[in-house]
């Protein structure tokens, strides 16, 4: 009992000193710039490791965001804790392309063409057809990455070159996945966006060196990733320094089996709410069916999509990989009808 | 080799008598009328009964199967083979409600309240704000199915007997939740609309229940079910007279952290492509936050929802149940607006 | 920038000199006894008298609540707050069948039978080998509940007369399925243990109604059910004073396509951990597919399992249900001998 | 309607005399040879020369088609199909160790360390503690994929030099993980086992580099990565002439909150029954948890797994990164009591 009222009166006289020493904590900060999330965090590392006692890091990290996030008098919702959330100075992303296209903040685009590269006759079929619809952003796969490694590769530079060929003619953007930081090089020469595909989502290695090139890039979202994971890999690319960053909902793993994944259209009214980034939903790899195509076009524009990504093919039966999902001349006229007739209604709140 | 060869020849033998045979049952089927795949399918239990030889029952089912799609010469995709399937007959169902609104095929309706009933005031108040905003069914649950039996578990009766002095008093349609087959005399006289929830979706002995009463069923799709599940359970409703059930799709268990469920927005056209019943969107169960609620109130108009299902409370955070995600009349009204805004555009093919 | 690298200095030296105080926090709170929340708001008061700096007395609550719940270790394990929770007077719940055997605390049983009744032959056949094998439980189900209406249901009652007369013969306990409250009274008279199965996981008006029985009750996770909410339904049995529940895990639905559902193991740990209740493993509707059969089966004893359910048929290829996944009775003598040869090593601890 | 029941009377006749003649039908195919995709095709146009009724050839073509594939059953388990698939020549790969330890086909390997590289002291501290309960391969990340680039993400090259250091003077094998393809020249003097993660499972271009190499490789499965994608995975690697592939089952993304991932335990006997390739289960980051790292623990082994992955950490609680789920050395020590009490019940079938 003495024991424990003498331990009483300890705990007291620390927490009176902590207390004081708090409130000097708060002065210093007043005085500090913002600092972003990450930088608390880094700042929490560093001060894990000087800790040798009794608390765990665990603890130390959360009492430490717990002091930040109760010293800080700004109103939080006004501050960017991450490079990709919306912030007062920046609302919306505009991603300008070399055509004089430009994607985000309203500005609708169609990403199209066939799941790959074939041959230049049909890439350039392909390409005609969709500029005779005012798509300006041209698909051209010429690295695929694939389940089976017997299976259609893609036709490497080869394609790129027929790509390039193809989108000169057409005055379109070329956008092309990339498989490998080292490709970059190679790459630049042809290719307006690179693409980085839902396989290396979470390739940390690729986001980071495509973050230090000066052209615009594709984040689609990991097949298994959550929304948290997807924002933060494109938190990668944006501390690289390229601002450019476009986000590509693609459908998630789940038990149906009607489509090929779920198209997770929860996520395009969340990236609007949490990021400054244009998002795009792609109505192929979620679907994995041309049937319900126009339907998911409808609810992605209304939902506040800024672009469509679409498989289409001159002829699917014949196609080399994804023949199912594919679409048709005819199917994707349907879907550019849709776009026409929703993009007359924005959601302008958004 | 002999032995071979006698074998191949006993094969090309029986394989003649089973042609012959197969042309016979041909001119017979021909004769017959059409047949829903239900009947075949009790058939061929039938028939597997019989079976006494070499093939597994499930060969026989297969084979079967096989030969129906093989003698059948109309176009099959012009016969319906389940009741909830869409037949040039019956292409779109309207169910007619009492006060003479309806849902189904282009006539669109709010379907909205509190999760639950709590008491006379708080659904006066909720129903007085919905039907200014021209809202005709009314949510007024008083069984509630909650995880834990501690939970508040809705008033019974005596909220069904406030639900109906409220619904009446406003002219609105009541809707609310049964959960066990014993309570249909009780209920039928309070309420308008029959709600199978989600968690009872796969519960037969209610659904057939439900299939003999007179009054329309909703039918919410479960948390964990396929398409083709949800759909046969309402082939178990319709089997037993009933043709006024009305979908919800209500969002899927996922990886998903950021939403309660993920919405399964794909529902929507493929409810549309299979089948005629009406397919209503809850916008509330699935998202579980009401920070997304135009957007994704937006989406499943555009997709072509026959309707919305919106939880909305006076004041959300003194609720009994689901606090987080019913909205305030405040972002109702955006909900409404934005339905005004995506109605002027119905999706006419769909 | 001179005086941002002073301040950051400041600011480390003192988060460092808090890090150190806070680590001496800990070691005397470490040495006192609990403490309720009551006594530490009465202490946070006080501590608030003392502030006389730049923080609000409204963070410093927010602060030191914070540091409490960091630090202190109140011991939870010990004090059960749900009836399923394992508690000092009730750490083990052994369920005594009719037969004398007894299920759960070490005692392993096998529950065994077609996936349904078929005929009397069917059943008895059946019977005589798992009883020659000392299983005691058999599964005699005559109510199945069927994705389609067309698909066979079940015998019904007389598939209950039928598997009582089997279970008579051989001495064995009869579990059977039952699909609604109503039908207690019906099977009261057959079956010795109540099956519930994965589509009413959720049913809380049947759970209720079997809480009330003096019968043992099965449950069984629904496949898109969390291990709370299926622990909470046990809760529903439990509150009517039935207190002989007994688990059973049968996977739940995620993407896995070679796998009808997914075994979700942990769920075997996780009960020992949190529950008193004996836990079963399904490992025929988890695995839909008998070639894993005793992998799973040594998977599931080794982890702590209380017992195994398995779907055997004399002869799964001409079983009018689930003939993909029933054993050939050769492929459960394999099953028996894996039982047999790890149940010499139980592990004790669990 | 008397026309209808003659007629279908007519036609169970027929479909019970069509069912007969099948089953004889499905004997006689039993005793022949089986008979190439092209000799039935030849068949199948003789058959047609006799039909002379009412069903097209094109019927009769489609109809025996469904006829073969329901009764043959061509044994295919011989056959090795991709090099993951076990064949007669090639039943169970076992990788030799620098240090002579082995796994695969009952060599029964324990995979250990932290999360991550911290310091020499740590490593070493680490080491000392699993080298005395016999671990022979070390866990020595240096390069860690983190979801967000504010967190710690390994010690990188210096890291390496340090695990290297640590391994020998403990004569233990050293795994780390590998981010980039780039990185193999600097990385293959330090390491003995190349790691690839679960975030890069699906990276080709990865997995291509590493089948060049002369080391084993550790290939995680993906969270969102099905079993096919998981071994066609090991086939890019394997193709390249490495045939030294180890796998790692770490569990799936569903929607389970209690743990981390979900363990898919039925992977281990999936492998054991379709590769030769040896599989380790990973209990750490399954299940995120060290409560029920016992119960996992005896599961994988009695399952058939070659090898355990536990994350060790002296002192979890001050990790730089997944503290919440590495064990104690306390923790550990019973972990191997389990391994040694299964490891005596090998499933000699497996």
């Amino acid at each position: 009992m003495t024991v424990d009222i003498a331990l009483q009166e300890q705990l007291k006289a620390l927490d009176i000193q902590i207390l004081e020493l708090l409130n000097q904590r708060a002065r210093v900060i007043a005085q500090l710039p913002p600092c972003s999330a990450g930088q608390w965090d880094s700042y929490i590392v560093e001060l894990q490791q000087t800790n040798t006692g009794t608390l765990s890091n665990e603890a130390v990290k959360r009492i430490w965001q717990s002091l930040n996030s109760n010293m800080v008098n700004t109103d939080d919702s006004e501050r960017a804790h991450y490079l990709y959330e919306k912030s007062p100075n920046k609302w919306r992303t505009i991603v300008d392309l070399p055509n004089s296209a430009s994607i985000g903040a309203g500005n609708f685009q169609i990403i199209a063409g066939p799941c790959a590269v074939e041959s230049y006759e049909q890439l350039d079929a392909m390409a005609q057809v969709l500029s005779s619809y005012g798509v300006k952003i041209l698909r051209g796969m010429a690295f695929k990455p694939r389940t089976s490694p017997y299976d259609f590769q893609g036709l490497g530079e080869e394609g790129l070159a027929i790509a390039r060929q193809v989108a000169d003619k057409y005055n379109m953007v070329l956008v092309s996945e990339i498989l490998d930081a080292s490709q970059i090089p190679m790459m630049y020469d042809y290719v307006d966006i690179f693409w980085v595909g839902s396989r290396n989502m979470h390739n940390s290695f690729l986001l980071r060196a495509v973050g230090e090139i000066d052209k615009p890039v594709i984040l689609k979202r990991g097949f298994g990733a959550t929304m948290k994971e997807w924002l933060m890999a494109s938190e990668y690319i944006l501390l690289g320094g390229n601002e450019d960053v476009i986000l590509i909902e693609r459908g998630i793993r789940t038990f149906n089996d009607w489509t090929r994944a779920t198209l997770d259209i929860s996520a395009v009214p969340l990236v609007k709410q949490h990021s400054h980034l244009p998002i795009v939903v792609d109505i192929s790899h979620s679907a994995g069916r041309p049937d319900i195509a126009t339907g998911l076009t409808a609810a992605a524009i209304a939902s506040g999509a800024d672009g469509l990504m679409v498989e289409v093919h001159p002829n699917p039966k014949q196609a080399l990989s994804d023949a199912q999902q594919q679409l048709t001349p005819e199917q994707f006229a349907d879907v550019v009808q849709t776009v026409a007739r929703f993009q007359r209604e924005p959601i302008a709140q958004l």
